[in-house]
């Protein structure tokens, strides 16, 4: 019996892979400033720095999500530097994140501002983007969009529609064979009155409407109070419609806290789902499983390799759910006996068999106790201090 | 100005037909017990009486939403009774809502239940509902499913969404050319864990699944907290799939409240989707104005009349919107000025129009005050005193 | 250190007992009607017989909290009945229960209700079950109140809040030495606009203005979307206010489902909160640990088995939390490292050493298991279904 | 009748103060980067003169509320240049407001930090504040903690009670006799796991423990989703502990919108309760109110001058309701008749009123037209767009 918990644990290590996040490594925080952390990363170098000491250490992570305006400011003709990096450092460049939220212009919207002269720029960007993506060899780009309005009235919500379905057709005709579309969607945040793509259901239909490359992306983060994640994860797998997640955790919004902080309960769930779907229909969903988190008070690389190694576990334990029994049980709605055999796996102690693996791949039992004893964050501390403390960030 | 107002307001106003709910009339409460009242009514004969008093003084509501299970129990052998009490009442059936959660059969689910014996009772029992609706006339089948969940593991989530895919599919098969299916969707109650059609996302595919002739119904109260529901109205509009409206008000859970009474300004951002949309496309969408409220605590009567009312005003102010300044506002993000032009029509004091429209059709001006002073309270309170209080409900 | 461990388990066991509800034994449901279950408890004697076979079963419930109207419909005089069921099932009754929501008087409210002549049924009710808890030597009063409206400006709250300080003082003026109010609050339902007694301030106010004996009992599935409940027994222990808790689990609204179903981890916090304060202060608050679940779907003993055992696992894991090195931890600020401190012991697999401490006090190790086996449930089904079979309600 | 309407809005408005802040005329923005306005306040000297603008359009504005580290960033020193702008402006400093949030010292919290050195830091700076009031003859001190934690389990959550207790008194001290502590709560943000001073009832402890001028401080947008705010002022109100108010509005967090552009129907409600308490009891709490925004994407003055015509608005309907008549409804709980009574002030045109009490006055009657067609906007774009462009913040 438990030897074949223990190979299920093993095999489903085997397969997973977690993509790291390049702004995971610098300093980050809330409109009320940010707390800077001295050994944060600056530079591109030090995010590919960062992240190939995450996976040397976890086994787990070999590429490294970039965001193209803050780490590739010069666009295409940056693309050769992320590939000396790569090689350099031996983690490879994952997804391409564009970023239209930021610039002055994108004040009302991008891709739905009602200036089409701003949305050319947003398009022109992500395009771009699409093409970095096909020099680095990159499958998926990511699309989050802040774009929404504030105040009822202010603008037409279904012209806004009109525009994205037009955009994302553009962007989707960019696209190679092999490229994907992944697009998230948020309730919230930054825009308080109505975000253009602000659930599940909008994602998908505005996914459909772009072409058969474009998928939705689930952020653990982005729902309402009390949604249910897994629902969501579930329609989509039914819809063959997932391309990916964003992994964080909250209690209150989109706290980019770390995976499995405040709810463990929920992750194990949206894992067994995944899990569920490749046992019933031998079909493996592609799937990608990116980190987006933002530390504002843990120390940057303990808090990624932390997440790094809850995830395994929670993915450890759902993939030892006795799918046999639990179907059976379900189909005869026995309640409290499907609800126990669904719950046993989530109170299995997978912790030994983690170390085990680890030591079967080579790998520090302790990932974390290996890396507070590795020196780096000292000497990363006193190389990148003095470009870290020189900015600050008010308010008001 | 003021006049081009009371054009757009008596316009509005003869266009908006409110469908009553046969069970608003009746006992209803919480699960702690019901508050009964004396005058509600008991047989089907006195909803018609009711409802027929409220249009009576409203001028608005000219049908009646029948409830299959509790209105013609002996299914299509009642229809002749409707079409008596129609006649009589000067009230038409309208709507036509199943009910396939009551029954005992039902305790883990009614068409996504695992067990297909009980899949095909909910079937039955629905396809017998199109079919009093064909002998009755009726265009809309109203679907309310309460299935779902309460417990983490214990039912396979996926495989219900196939179940509904099938079954709606034979559902709009019998459907004749000019019927509809409206599906409702819920985020939870009764099913505490996972509700199989618990978001307009899901309305919405199930829809699109079960066939050309399947719309969305947007119940008011069926939403997470801070959800937009004028988003969502403008999606469905976008998508040409909304089918109608449940109305009603909440501020925690689905608290069937009447309409407007928790939060006003939003039903009028609500209308004002509707009219932007008829007033930009030319397009009329069908949709199906049905209140669905339980007054628990606010005598039957005097709730309805007060719902139908309050519809009236904010359908009335949201027909006043300058739509073509605000447009021209929303293009250049004149955020103050688009706002405060969307917010002087919510400001307006419509009621002297109201009373004058209510005149010009021979109405009373003040509905209310009319039904208090027309003595039917107090002779259906005689009437049917003793056939209320002999039924009284414990929680436990 | 395993040792350690077991031994802090073993000793959190002999101390943690559950009170078990009356009403969780009968068959109750949501205000779309009751899925009767046969062998559910019809009269006050089944209820004794069940919650004796729980306790026989977890070693864990020697008392049974009661309803009096359910519970005791004589009052006073059904005493002496109780006692000799007590006696006869091996389980004492616990907190006692007044219901001042249900009766038709009470539409408006009890407490808070503007007639005088209503506010004094309530008191006079709840004066006559302080009475019974002395008769009983009971030492809780629990008292929950459904007071509130559902519409703005319908009711004064202010005046209502005076209402509920002049009440409880009378009503705490009744205590015998040894006895206590317990005073929950709610935020909502089955008031939907406001509840007298919504959220801990409120009921701490009260309680502080009742009198000294007076405590506030936390319900767990009575809090807003996100809120903390641990920071909240953390505030009730440091006022020494904390009376006791109502066990359940929610995801959405007050759902009542099975402890710890929906959301283990928080529960576990909460249980640390309460270990944490007994390990600093050495003052073991007296805190009552009552069920107060209604089992819509899950067979009742089922469900109440389950919860007792959750209930033991979870404040098994927080028993094992290292105080010390925590607090050292959290003194420094060392964020990830008192997180991994905190959460060891949440992962930690405590259910063989439950195994252990069951067999050593003479209890079945599953008693799950042991209860399917006994043929109860059969039994009770044959006893009981005829009675349980006669009551369907319906919705409207 | 109209004429007594008339009467009560004019005397309304004559007693309606409302505190502009500072820092509401300077650039914020959200974690993810500013939209710089080129006319936004930079200097000091540059929000007296807005405000003074705001002032002279509205004549409701007389006060200035100042964020001693923004403003006064040479603490005492700096109180005579603040006098010296009150005069050359004609409006007075208003509340003052500490800042234990920004330093980079207060990564883990201020008064609830655990390291007793940083404690004394802040309380240092927030006794600083007391004596810059004193000089300045503020009466209010207004203390908005961001303290809390975002991890289960990494500070103690009780601890940090007793730091605030500690603190509270030790600056509660250190009042003249005409000055108040006002003490802020926030659910959550920029804390995610808990926040210190989280709700009402927390704030209102520490308040009483802190001294008799401590009062609660309610900002309108820190509540949980759906909490009732018009009921906690209500309580506040009846356990005379009510400070303040900072005025803004939010659909999801705190998401700082301009008053009443969500839920106006919840500003009057709010508002009536204030009035309420004054006709009942005769006594005129001191309530300061206070705006607290950030507008992101509005033009800072418009939305300013918005704000307070919909603050002014919103209270003269108040100030219509019938309390007579609306008193004897609720004591008869005429629902339907007192939620008209009600509502029919909530519907009432106030705006014309406005315009003439605004004429009475000798100010424009349409303050934003005025503001318009000032040129104040214009000038102020070319004297500050230089300094204005200069910073550019972004997320990562």
């Amino acid at each position: 019996m438990t030897n074949k918990k223990d190979a299920l644990i093993h095999s489903a290590l085997d397969t997973l892979k977690i993509e790291l996040p390049s702004w995971g490594f610098a300093n980050t925080g809330t409109r009320f400033g940010k707390f800077l952390q001295p050994a944060a990363a600056v530079t591109l170098e030090d995010k590919f720095s960062d992240a190939g000491q995450v996976n040397a250490l976890t086994g787990a992570c070999p590429e490294l999500a970039l965001h193209v305006l803050w780490d590739l400011p010069g666009g295409v003709s940056d693309v050769q530097q992320v590939k000396t990096f790569a090689k350099k450092y031996g983690i490879q460049p994952g997804s391409i994140n564009p970023n239209v939220f930021q610039d002055q212009q994108y004040k009302f919207g991008s891709v739905g501002n009602p200036d089409p002269s701003i949305r050319k720029c947003a398009v022109d960007h992500i395009v771009e983007c699409v093409a970095i993506a096909q020099e680095l060899n990159c499958r998926d780009i990511s699309l989050w969009f802040a774009d929404g309005s504030n105040y009822p009235g202010t603008q037409s919500i279904r012209h806004r529609i009109a525009s994205f379905e037009e955009v994302l057709k553009t962007i989707h005709a960019a696209l190679n064979p092999r490229q994907r579309l992944l697009i998230e969607y948020k309730p919230f945040e930054p825009a308080f009155y109505h975000t253009d793509v602000a659930d599940w259901g909008m994602a998908l239909l505005l996914a459909r409407s772009a072409g058969p490359q474009a998928y939705v992306l689930v952020d653990t983060g982005h729902h309402y109070q009390a949604q249910n994640i897994e629902q969501i994860v579930a329609w989509l797998l039914h819809h063959r419609m997932i391309g990916g997640f964003h992994f964080n955790d909250r209690k209150y919004a989109d706290d980019d806290l770390t995976l499995g902080s405040i709810d463990p309960y929920q992750v194990f769930r949206i894992f067994h789902e995944i899990h569920n779907f490749a046992w019933e229909t031998n079909d493996f969903a592609t799937v990608a499983y990116m980190v987006d988190q933002s530390h504002n008070l843990k120390p940057k690389m303990e808090a990624m390799i932390q997440t790094v190694c809850t995830a395994q576990e929670l993915f450890a334990k759902a993939a030892i759910v006795d799918h046999d029994r639990l179907a059976s049980l379900q189909r005869t709605c026995s309640l409290v006996e499907a609800e126990e055999c669904f719950r046993d796996a989530f109170w299995y102690d997978v912790r030994p068999i983690l170390r085990e693996w680890r030591r079967n791949h080579g790998l520090p039992e302790e990932p974390m106790l290996a890396f507070r004893e590795s020196g780096y964050l000292e000497r990363m501390t006193s190389e990148r201090r003095s470009r870290n403390l020189e900015t600050v960030s008010t308010y008001a």
